[in-house]
């Protein structure tokens, strides 16, 4: 916890407002409460900046006047929001071995497993051995978590789990904020990643936590190995999707879809319920009617795919080429 | 083992046949033998069925008539398969440490390894820091595990293997049965991962254990880091495979193919020997000619990319277009 | 360190020289010095040959007349490099715990973790779970390893460094050479892998070491989850990749490039500074103009795709024939 004196010299603002309330945290402008912090980018979040409940704002000069609350003036609000986040970064334990305050029901844990403070295992749980897991993670019953995984602090897992070798759950965000110099500054992820009951997730997949909000893998979903799914990503009920995908931040997969290996979605996009995206493909536009897409190059004899490749790239200029000549010949 | 009775109670199923008879494993079709069940999905499977030598087979109500053995009769095949394969998974030891009935000839063990039951390890191997190896693996001379590996239980490794860091070996396959309800149900795979003489496998690559049968990698293959290789699949002598490529299930790869980095070749496809794919292609048929085969979307400027990606989603209205603006010309 | 005369014994090589000279290494071409070996591969590098320095240089037959120092006679060059590599790799401790000789300054060591001989570790550095960093290994300070993390023998690490978990550095390259019977023969990878300052590294993310030089990632650069940079890639300092690319061996990597998800970059190409590249890429040429380039198949509805993708394999044919019904017609 912070007074908004402190955090406006951690993060060099300008403060309009009440410098002695007290932050203990930081949530998007539209879920902030009295005590959190938000920040708003442009001009078009507007509307989320006169309505917030927070008990300070990261804001630009020029938004001073419809700021309903506290405010903490910057030149460049995302790079501050980056920096503010580290101070707000759960320190964890670095020397746990089995940590006292950790209650493990009924559960075998294997050797060499590292178990953080405040840990919960459920009944019947299986944890196998050079697994770690980091301070207030909650783990079901009947969880089965094999070797050399790894599930970062906080971290929810449901009943019936399967998770798989080399695994890494609660990873940070790939979200950075670059400073006018073209430096990068990181965000500290302070969401979590919530996995819900009967999901397994396959060997070396990694999920990471999401930013302020969580990501989030649904009941039933089953991911396969070698997936990336970024920070803030919600995966519905009973989705599949195969290996070697990677899903963009923020992106939302409906229920029962099912994704082939290889499959790229762009970050923020949506795919409705009962999707089939064909392996190799890319998202990259919201899907809003249920059925199968797909768009990948087919395979050529090498000698074949030169030739093709290169009328590929000149594709616009040919048909437009090919319409003149219709045309002259028809005048 | 289970009697016939127990195992149609496990998958509520209808016995057509002696409930008495002891049930000692599960096998496909054309290979299980007296004492295993198998299933048999949709009717092509017919000359399967009628030459099976299986002690049961889970089917049908409509097959019944052709079934030479004792018969588990079902809605579902392919999900009671899925459910009965979890009562045939070999349950392991998880407090081994390195457990006493290991044998470990004159290889040298690293701090933290775990080693199950069973396990042997060859001759002048070495297991590095940290590395998992559960029950039941053989491991030949030479080997080279480096840290934090994890090989699971009952896979075979050949001599002079090099499995570089963070690599898993027997994971299980991405192999689910739907039930009515859109509810995936897991199969236990119960088939290993055999890994030949003279392998080298790169860092964080998986490889999954076959459903029955196995998956096999063979002699003298090249594998790359960050490579899925799924259940089933058959790679052939001196292939070699560049990085984060994924290779879909039951696939088969011939000898001395080299597959470029980033290629997905689809499940149940057949590559012969000598062929060459280039990187990031699909091999979405199979490949019955030997040579070099590409399908790759080329680089271009983003603006280009816009104008080009969307005439080729119009392609084959504008090539009918030209084509009809012709024959009108011609008339 | 090995005489000429044993080095010429392990590749069955001819000597054209001082069979006495002691050497204790191998480097490039260029590089080379007189207690050095090199290896030319073909008439291209013949400038190379008469400027090295080297103290002996494996060759051809035909390149013998032009050799200036002390030359080791073979047929097949590349593969005689490929076998004299492992003469020079450095055998490492296997059963370290933390070696005494390991200086610690001041950092947090946590349960499990092993760590080679002469290994040195910043302050206020922590070094997570069950981590493993082999021998000679260098870490800065401030830096931040997560659990699970292989940091293999000699890396170099900077100050400020977030490596994620499952993170594997200086895993050897993909450097095989092919024998006449087709087999493989892998090259010891004798460089390293050398991480600038402010560098974070996402979770399960490989970086193979150099083959002879060194692979590096310079100051300030952000590697996502589940990305492949292989040996002797060097990324340009501030530039941002983001989850489950790969970049082939000895690609470069300008400053300040943004490179999307699953991006592929060949290998041996040069991607210039301030380079946008659209997730799902590859990129096959060099790049010596900055901006913003895409080269990805867009999505489709499946039954589109299909006649489409049909199109394109026939695209120079349709082409061509659409070209000559226009010079019939205008005739």
């Amino acid at each position: 916890m912070y007074t908004l004196g402190e955090i406006a010299e951690f993060i060099d603002a300008k403060i309009v407002g009440d410098s002695a309330i007290q932050i203990d945290g930081i949530a998007s402008a539209t879920t902030a409460k009295s005590t959190q912090l938000t920040y708003i980018s442009g001009k078009k979040h507007n509307k989320a900046l006169v309505n917030s409940q927070a008990g300070a704002i990261i804001l630009n000069e020029e938004l001073l006047n419809d700021c309903p609350t506290n405010a903490l003036v910057v030149d460049d609000t995302y790079l501050a929001f980056a920096k503010i986040t580290h101070y707000f970064k759960k320190q964890i334990t670095h020397q746990a071995g089995i940590h006292p305050s950790a209650k493990i029901n009924n559960a075998q844990i294997a050797n060499n497993c590292v178990i953080g403070k405040n840990v919960v295992i459920g009944s019947n749980s299986i944890i196998s051995a050079n697994t770690v897991i980091e301070d207030n993670v909650i783990i079901g019953d009947n969880a089965y978590l094999h070797p050399n995984a790894t599930i970062l602090q906080g971290c929810l897992i449901g009943d019936n789990v399967i998770i798989s070798p080399g695994v890494v759950i609660g990873s940070e965000g790939f979200g950075n904020a670059r400073d006018n110099q073209g430096r990068w500054h990181s965000i500290a992820h302070l969401g979590s990643a919530i996995i819900g009951n009967n999901v397994t997730i396959g060997a070396n997949t990694t999920i990471d936590r999401g930013t302020l909000d969580n990501t989030e893998i649904h009941d039933g979903v089953r991911l396969d190995n070698l997936i990336q799914v970024a920070h803030n990503v919600i995966i519905g009920e009973h989705t599949a999707i195969a290996a070697s995908s990677a899903i963009a931040g923020s992106a939302t997969i409906g229920k029962r879809c099912m994704i082939g290996g290889m499959v790229g979605i762009i970050g923020h996009i949506n795919i409705c319920d009962d999707v089939i995206i064909g392996g190799k493909s890319i998202v990259d536009k919201n899907i809003k009617v249920p059925g199968m897409y797909t768009g990948v190059m087919p395979l050529m004899p090498h000698r074949q795919w030169k030739k093709v490749g290169l009328w590929i790239t000149k594709l616009d200029k040919i048909i437009k080429y090919l319409n003149i000549k219709l045309k002259k010949l028809k005048d």
